[in-house]
């Protein structure tokens, strides 16, 4: 099995993915003197667009940090590989509809187990990595995988909480699915990543 | 000729046709009110999704598995390559019908005539292969041919037999379809791959 | 300059151009008893799409062959590749439109003359080759462009005999749109490159 | 982390973004007979198809002159691309807006708008590259970074000015923004880049 096809296919699907997302921003049919008005109108269309746009690109970046520490991939590696880009192809579609639908629970809802569907994917990645060393550059033992736990229970309890506040109060589960974003983007960026780390043990 | 090249653009339409699907499947236009039942509605949409999404999976693994073996190309293998891919790019087509029009007999055979012009397509090539040993890798000789025929000609069976049931019993087909889909992607996933093991000889 | 991404670029919008075209061939919206009959009506989309899925690979195949006597590339060349890739890009419009109005004279007159373009492109591309033999592995010198040049005359001149049928008999157009196609992919995979042969002079 | 996937993950983004751009532009539904008007309608359509696809073509260009400076990237390097991809990613919407409502303000405007945080985004980047020397093959010093700054000064000062004409005299808006484009085209091909002609130093 090549590591390259499989990431140079994964590449491909996040570009569409991440591309497609303006597609489902339709051009309003008014006539011109209200314009403006419609376009305002467009704005939680907007938001949505953002936000997965940037939920895209986080998805890409953790493939990516996972990817560097894989040597050799099987069978088994690419079907895991192929649900954990499911739910990231899938993203247009809770996006238009939270657009579509804002402050509504159902959508908020939807939006939301995409997320957590996506990332519990990526963690059941990191633990068939870890059952099976001979794939990886880096071991990723128990110790590793259990200093991960906070950070997807962490990100995973305010999705629910998110979730759930769609019921009652939605620009705080807006709020949140932000909050998780703008934490989990900085994280990437400053924080080294605790695979690769252990690559010069 | 570059394999490289055809190769890329290969990975390319792949990922591009698993992610198009999700274009198909169209945010309803409800009062909010009503948004859980439409989405309920969606379902047989959604069950075409995820069943095409794995068939793309497939055949992009089947790709992989093919291309490793090939060592150069001629023009042949690029038109062979061609054909291939366009019963790939039509897939969307056949889901959305799938998806709009559950349960009847015309889509569900559009469906499997895909499935099965891609297949025969795949063993095309295989033969191609068998007769011109000087662009692959492996030499597959017409034992290895004859022991890929079994597996050739239970998916293309079943395949018409599920065409077929469309007409008398459409529930059975989906189910058809799914074993098949579920059996090949155990096989190439567990089994190892016959041409590549022929390497070693 | 790197040939490399502009090849990346390259058969990353032939790639999408060839699977988009799926996406303008739209589910019919009737009774299900009418399914079998709507079908039917679309076979004119059907065959506009068909011919386009091969005219792009084959320009996907010709791109491929000029790129592989490219050493390195400037920015005019690069350029000339733009403009070379817009016309490939359009393809989905002329195509949609002759699905939709099949058998009328200005459908079939503007797809001839985004492939007249293209062609047009493809030889100037190779005329500035001929005169910047640095940035090339072949020489394309004078007389291999002269031998060049009646197949792309009986090419363009057939496709300005298509639109003018287009007119009279405009099933002849579709013949002749068709006898190039298939013409030019024989001639693709059976003729050897004449450039790539110039290489072991 | 690894410049090379970023690359394959840009080039990805910008190949689809140019590729969807077609989709905006609808096929007219009229009797065969008006065909000839309702296609010579549609010609602001293709204006702004025309003028987006060369504008991201030129952001490619644009993106392979800095990529090809930057030896590695850290996380706050593929975070500012990503926002560089998304106001690329966003332009079929401005583009598909324009076409729409041609010589409106509005639409000018936020086709300018989009122009204008793209251009700056760059040039954060150059910035950023600057303040980070060991992410790149050549220093980009202050004094080179000075010397950029006219161009990106008339350029976003043009599209400032195209904005405000949108208001009074729309299609002057639309010849600079042309301007521009080939200002900076022929520019991109004939002056050699900047930054690569430091290596030599």
């Amino acid at each position: 099995m090549s590591k390259q096809r499989l990431e140079a296919f994964s590449d491909g699907v996040y570009a569409i993915a991440i591309t497609l997302l303006i597609l489902n921003i339709r051009i309003p049919e008014v006539a011109p003197a209200f314009l403006g008005s419609a376009l305002l109108q467009m704005l939680p269309q907007v938001f949505a667009y953002g936000m997965s746009f940037f939920v895209i690109a986080l998805y890409w970046f953790s493939h990516h940090r996972v990817a560097q520490q894989v040597k050799q991939i099987d069978g088994t590696f690419v079907w895991l590989n192929m649900i954990w880009l499911l739910f990231v192809t899938i993203m247009p579609f809770p996006t238009a509809l939270l657009g579509r639908y804002p402050f509504q629970p159902l959508p908020i809802a939807i939006y939301g187990a995409d997320l957590i569907l996506a990332n519990v994917t990526g963690f059941i990645i990191l633990i068939y990595m870890g059952r099976h060393p001979e794939l990886c550059f880096t071991v990723v033992d128990s110790a590793l995988l259990r200093r991960q736990v906070p950070i997807y229970a962490i990100t995973n309890g305010v999705y629910v909480l998110a979730i759930v506040c769609g019921w009652y109060l939605p620009s705080l589960s807006y709020g949140l699915y932000a909050l998780i974003l703008v934490f989990l983007a900085i994280r990437f960026s400053q924080v080294p990543d605790p695979l690769s780390g252990r690559k010069q043990d």
